[in-house]
């Protein structure tokens, strides 16, 4: 039985996110995501056909909505229902943030 | 957009785990499951008719499977494939374990 940790391998790279799949099935994704500061591009917004609920492991970010935004601190968890379009409007640039993501 | 912590409310209960549902649709559950040194009966295994993704969030742990066993500690993950019979052999008394949990 394969156990591995969510924070091996944590990469610092400031040029681009990490998107690490663990699950991918026809019902679900689950994907681990590590950010360095990274956010989305001024004019992006996420506009996802799946449910997403997302858990912040380690870090801190913040995600922009059309009307509101949160902020995202180490055990903070939401659902995002599909097509309720975001970004990422920050992510920590001294220390990893690192996100767990399942899309249903 | 409602932000819940998984590290909220966690209660030291001597005499049950907690089981809380996070999301409960068709195809996926996630659940938010606190042990406060609890462990499977003697003799119980869990035989699921679903996959589970598992991760540890604080804590320590045993899994036992039917010829092996893995310990588990903070940020440790594991996919358990449906009818994979395991029992939680040991968690820890001194600190709550917090696992969250993806059926699917």
């Amino acid at each position: 039985m394969q156990v591995k940790n969510i924070f091996d391998d944590i990469k610092i790279d400031k040029s681009a996110e990490q998107f690490i799949s663990l699950i991918d099935t026809k019902n679900i994704k689950i994907e681990k995501i590590v950010s360095n500061g990274q956010k989305s591009k001024e004019d992006f917004w996420y506009d996802q056909e799946e449910n997403e609920f997302v858990i912040l492991l380690s870090g801190d970010a913040i995600i922009e909505f059309e009307n509101s935004e949160v902020q995202l601190k180490k055990g903070d968890y939401l659902n995002i229902d599909s097509h309720r379009k975001h970004r990422v409007k920050y992510t920590n640039e001294n220390e990893p943030t690192v996100w767990l993501a399942i899309f249903y």
